[in-house]
């Protein structure tokens, strides 16, 4: 099998990169070559005994679609986004990657299915940025995709051709729709939603951690590691299955911001919890009252798609990759 | 006010060409001019004081989108579209013309706002088609958008730029999805829906018609009066109401097949129903299994949306109109 993953160097990219190469298989077939393409070149995995091209493209460039699929991957990941906060900055910039891209990438292989009737499994991630308010405290498979983000509205979209494109036999795809990933590595960003990894990560590291919003915030949450087990397991699954509803929100934790914090002080005591310092963001509470809470996955469930345990593992994930020294 | 109408040669564009220029108003303000285009040259109607501009005009082609909007209408109807058997059958087409050609327009628009402040109300037709199976029988305004056609999935593309776009202040947009048209005038199509308005409209002619599904099909019907209705309430209405949600499902009529014969019976007695042939179509019979029955649309009616009284007045509508003699 030949695996192609767009959007290679980010970090689920680079988390999915390294369990393929260390896994050898996908889908249960061995695993003979990867093409690795992102704005910047992404490294090469470690160990891999297979072919890896690893190269710096920009799919919405002319041609690039193509050239990402003229190898005919049987499977693609497709990972490449402007994130959101990008996306409402720069509007042309988020309809040209994320709209665009999109689009290029499935006609690039809407045209090679014409040519030679190529069929590949496309896995997509979306976004619970698809959902806007009004929202109920839990939303079950059937509620209705109203984006309150143009990054929202671009992943919506995506969603909508993967699924046509798929009806009519071009491919094979599925959209994830992602819980928020926690606990997100790296240094603190500017990202509304940064606040709930950064009061984790950062009093685990000693370092203090703001927090802008109210302890009584709901929110839906994956670990890295369930993430790019998400990823893994849509490559196995025969996606017939999906019928026309190609799109799927994921199983998550729904934990509020006291939950976060119970976990930490399990964790780390409460020398870390008092790191955490809180200064109240309007701005930041408001963006955050129109998220989801909790949702109802039960289609993903039946699929055989898995959450983390609890956000005590969550929590156990994060500490056990960067802080095994104790 | 000047408003613009992309679309205006079709069936519901030249209805709501003579009704707006009868008028001589729109949502409560004088109409002083009317620019009306379409693929081919719209009339321009009859007994109108004000400005007449009609054009021959394909959207999607450069520079027209531009132009369309060159002369700021206050009021943007987008009617214009591939219908669905023309957008299944060709692919590039459709996307070309009612995904590209809408996304032309909206960032038109969105030029013109940057350049000037230009934000005009546009009202965009889309369609029940954004709902596929499975579907419970009376669909609520909650309800997921899962096209099961092209068609459907372009007009909700459609939808989801036009939120944005209201969203970002470019532009203040409503997306109408029209219940079907009943009685649709002309000839007899090859469109999978065109029995609805046959089994009416040809034995009122006293012509044969063919009805290729079982009497208990039940679908959601409007006039063309009342569709017309629609698009001149959405003109008065103030639109920042619907919020996020850009889009609502029309008030109809939830009727059988068994229902309309009724109807027929009633105005034109025994020897109209004897005109209908009953031919089952395996094929049709399938399409139409996936489309909506019903609908709760309590967001339009809360807005004063109106849906025709009943069946009996939709047949009584087209008699009036085509059978005005008796």
């Amino acid at each position: 099998m030949h695996v192609l993953i767009l959007g290679a160097a980010g970090m689920i990219g680079r988390r999915l990169t390294k369990a393929l190469a260390e896994a050898g298989r996908v889908g249960g077939h061995p695993l003979d070559a990867l093409t690795l393409l992102d704005v910047v070149r992404p490294d090469a995995p470690a160990g891999f005994a297979g072919t890896v091209r690893a190269e710096a493209a920009d799919l919405a460039a002319p041609g690039a679609a193509e050239a990402a699929v003229a190898g005919r991957p049987d499977v693609v990941f497709h990972l490449a986004a402007v994130v959101s906060g990008e996306a409402e900055a720069d509007l042309e910039l988020g309809y040209r990657v994320n709209l665009d891209g999109t689009r290029l990438l499935l006609d690039a292989i809407r045209t090679a299915h014409a040519a030679d009737g190529y069929r590949p499994k496309v896995i997509f991630t979306s976004s619970l940025a698809v959902f806007g308010p009004p929202l109920p405290p839990v939303i079950g498979d059937d509620w209705i995709v109203t984006p309150a983000s143009s990054y929202g509205t671009q992943k919506a979209m995506g969603e909508l051709l993967l699924a046509d494109y798929s009806r009519r036999g071009f491919l094979d795809g599925v959209g994830l729709r992602l819980p928020t990933i926690c606990v997100r590595p790296g240094k603190p960003n500017r990202a509304a939603s940064g606040f709930f990894s950064g009061i984790i990560r950062e009093p685990l590291a000693g370092r203090p951690a703001v927090l802008p919003v109210p302890d009584t915030v709901r929110h839906w949450f994956a670990s890295p590691g369930a993430a790019t087990g998400f990823l893994l397991h849509a490559a196995g699954l025969d996606l017939s299955r999906l019928g026309l509803r190609r799109s799927l929100t994921l199983p998550g934790v729904s934990a509020t911001v006291a939950d976060e914090i119970e976990a930490l002080r399990r964790v780390a005591g409460e020398r870390a919890v008092a790191l955490i310092r809180r200064e109240p963001d309007e701005a930041v509470a408001r963006i955050i009252a129109t998220w989801p809470e909790a949702f109802a996955t039960e289609r993903a469930l039946a699929l055989g798609f898995t959450a983390d345990a609890s956000f005590d593992a969550i929590v156990a994930q994060h500490v056990a990759e960067f802080h095994a020294g104790g």
